[in-house]
């Protein structure tokens, strides 16, 4: 039975815009799923158990809608290049240690812990080539009671032998076979194809993946327009397309029939951002990443308005920290730079806008997750600002914007993923 | 008697762009300055007690350029505004309570402890106009360890009456009768002539301050160049000035005689910057409020190739946190996208140098600190990062960079100041 209440100063958004904020609220929870916030609890719910948080803040988990949990391991080092470079010389060295199941053991295992005790409760992950190690992720992130999608990477061109996949055929059996086994042995961590990005994939590898999609009905989640080299790489590489995403699109990986996620669109022109939002594609916004490889920054309030589906997402190692709370910080921050050092006409996101993006916004990917209304699955934080000095009264709205510029670890102090208490 | 060896992995800055790394090296300190860093230890100083820390990494003590203590209490909120009404709704009610002796002590007892717990050693810190609280800042700095130069504020103009002096004359003699006080009662607390900027200071104020600045041989810090519309309004209230800095340096408070800081300095133009060469002033660069109040970046590589002094600062509460590791991973940052969105003339910064302006950039204004060079106060501090993960060796360097972009106070074993263990 999972039935219950939660007391504290419950947050979560109304809209992209506004924050919702009931001060010594009480979220009832049955099933795992959210019947509502009240302000005083409503008869029919007095016999429930309750856990009082008293003066502490629940807000709801967050969505990390792009993180490489095999380079969590380099995570704050080689932030001394730009994407393509930067790949060769760092990231394709690293993930190439994935092949060794005792290296994978330790490495996942330090991210897995990491990524329990931070503010994510969904993820969508990319693991490497390798099926065993791929398997043994999604293992220990069943184990940690995280929900999430996970992606062993297809790449059969322009990378080194240690991670590139002998050939296409190759490639779309293992992953069958991955697909079919991850199917089998998990519950909360499902699988879903990644073709790591253009690139890397040959169009009969593409091929192959697209059949996959369809007959295992499954998610995609790739990269887009991060950096002007890539950009210009695909354009050369693929000149039947029209744009970056195009190419996929062409072998069906880019939604429509399917939930899609694209990491970045920094530079998504007019044609692509249309396709996205015919397909709802979710664009999963990367701002560290993006200054960290200096990538640019996407016009994340220009998506919003659009109406683009977009959530957040930490993508370590191009961001160095797997704490969405930083995500949030990082998406303000850029979005400011961006509308004072580029364009004025793009405005910087508010502080509730890039909450929504880190909750409401990233949870819709993985269902009716990000907010706590009613029959939304129950995913919350509770958090504890006793540690971060003030020396006067804060109203719970300021509270809660202070805890994602200071807040660590240190103040997650409970954590639930659709009703289940992970600490 | 302050002699002694400091055993570690030792890593300071050999100029602006270049690390050096000494592994297992020792640092010998007497009278509490650095006599040198050695691989193997001279005979000469066999029978000095050694504190061991054996794997753990040992850095110069960073100095923090430019942080307002009176803005602590109010870290992380009310980031959705620029500069000029950022201070008339947030920061001028917020330094009114200064006035009040009670709040005063709870607010800069916090302020204070955080800084001691931190990666700063040394720090230029703003008060607020009140010489009572000022005068308590400084009893606390003093009683910390940690070296400073503290100001009480100056302003008589354009600010609300409750943080504005009555006029220049009341003013001048306040600060006259504070510096004398200061003086007479604190060692490694240190006045600075602050007028806050332009905008809110009278020329007769000026005047008086620039007087005292002789008659005292004080050194000076203000804010310079921050934000379009404050250089703006400084030409209007200062027509007969050539460039912003000239209104200070009409009245003798811009260096050449003495030491002065300047924050920000993000829209400089040629002529302010010939100045600022000229005299030697300091910049403090401050690059997490310059995101923050969406002020733009300062192009510090082009500051450094001219061979301008520069530093880092927080900038609490434009900055979110007293951290100075994050100043160096916000300043990497913010020069990244500097370069992709802007000016592709001016590169971004490299992490040598991001950690150089932290440490010996700013150090300079202090004296000779933030480097094991002979005859440098012994300013260190010890980073244990055996809590961040990682399923590889490291080598030193790439310790150092992460813990910069992960580390926070938990991996802050000891701290020294000229000399003295802090903790």
């Amino acid at each position: 039975m999972n039935d219950f209440i939660i007391k504290g100063n419950i947050v979560d958004s109304e809209c992209p815009d506004r924050l919702r904020v009931v001060e010594n609220g009480s979220i009832v929870v049955t099933d795992g799923l959210c019947r509502g916030v009240f302000r005083a609890l409503p008869e029919q719910f007095a016999g429930l158990p309750v856990q009082d948080f008293a003066d502490r803040l629940v807000i709801p988990g967050m969505s990390d809608l792009h993180i490489h949990a095999s380079q969590y391991a380099f995570r704050g080092l080689g932030m001394d290049m730009e994407l393509l470079d930067w790949l060769n010389t760092y990231t394709f060295p690293e993930e190439a240690k994935y092949l060794d199941r005792g290296y994978a053991e330790r490495a996942y295992g330090g991210f897995v812990e990491a990524l329990r005790r931070s503010p994510t409760t969904r993820a969508a992950i990319f693991a490497t080539i390798h099926p065993e190690a791929s398997l043994l992720l999604m293992e220990k992130l069943e184990a940690s009671g995280l929900r999430s999608f996970v992606g062993k990477v297809n790449m059969d061109r322009n990378c080194p032998d240690s991670v590139r996949e002998p050939d296409a055929e190759t490639a779309c059996r293992e992953t069958e076979a991955w697909i079919l086994e991850a199917r089998d042995r998990f519950t909360r961590t499902e699988p879903i194809l990644t073709p790591r990005f253009v690139p890397t994939c040959s169009d009969g590898l593409m091929e192959g993946l697209g059949r996959l999609r369809k007959r295992y009905d499954l998610p995609v989640q790739s990269h887009l327009s991060e950096n002007g080299g890539e950009i210009a790489w695909v354009k050369e590489l693929s000149p039947a397309s029209r744009f970056y995403g195009d190419a996929y699109a062409r072998f069906g990986l880019f939604g429509g029939d399917h939930r899609c996620i694209m990491a970045h669109c920094v530079l998504s022109e007019d044609e692509e951002l249309a396709l996205i939002e015919k397909n709802g594609v979710f664009i999963a916004h990367s701002p560290e990443s993006n200054m960290n490889l200096s990538s640019g920054v996407a016009p994340v309030s220009r998506y919003l308005k659009l109406g683009l589906k977009v959530g957040l997402a930490t993508d370590v190692a191009g961001g160095s920290h797997e704490s969405m709370f930083k995500a949030v910080q990082h998406a303000i921050q850029a979005s400011k730079l961006r509308w004072r050092l580029l364009d004025e006409s793009v405005k910087a996101l508010s502080f509730a806008q890039a909450f929504w993006l880190a909750t409401a916004g990233g949870g819709a990917f993985f269902g009716k997750v990000g907010r706590f209304g009613e029959g939304y699955d129950f995913d919350a934080l509770v958090l504890d600002d006793a540690s971060l000095f003030h020396p006067q009264p804060l109203d719970v709205r300021s509270r809660l914007e202070r805890m994602i510029y200071l807040a660590d670890d240190r103040n997650i102090i409970a954590k639930y993923v659709a009703g289940n208490r992970l600490f």
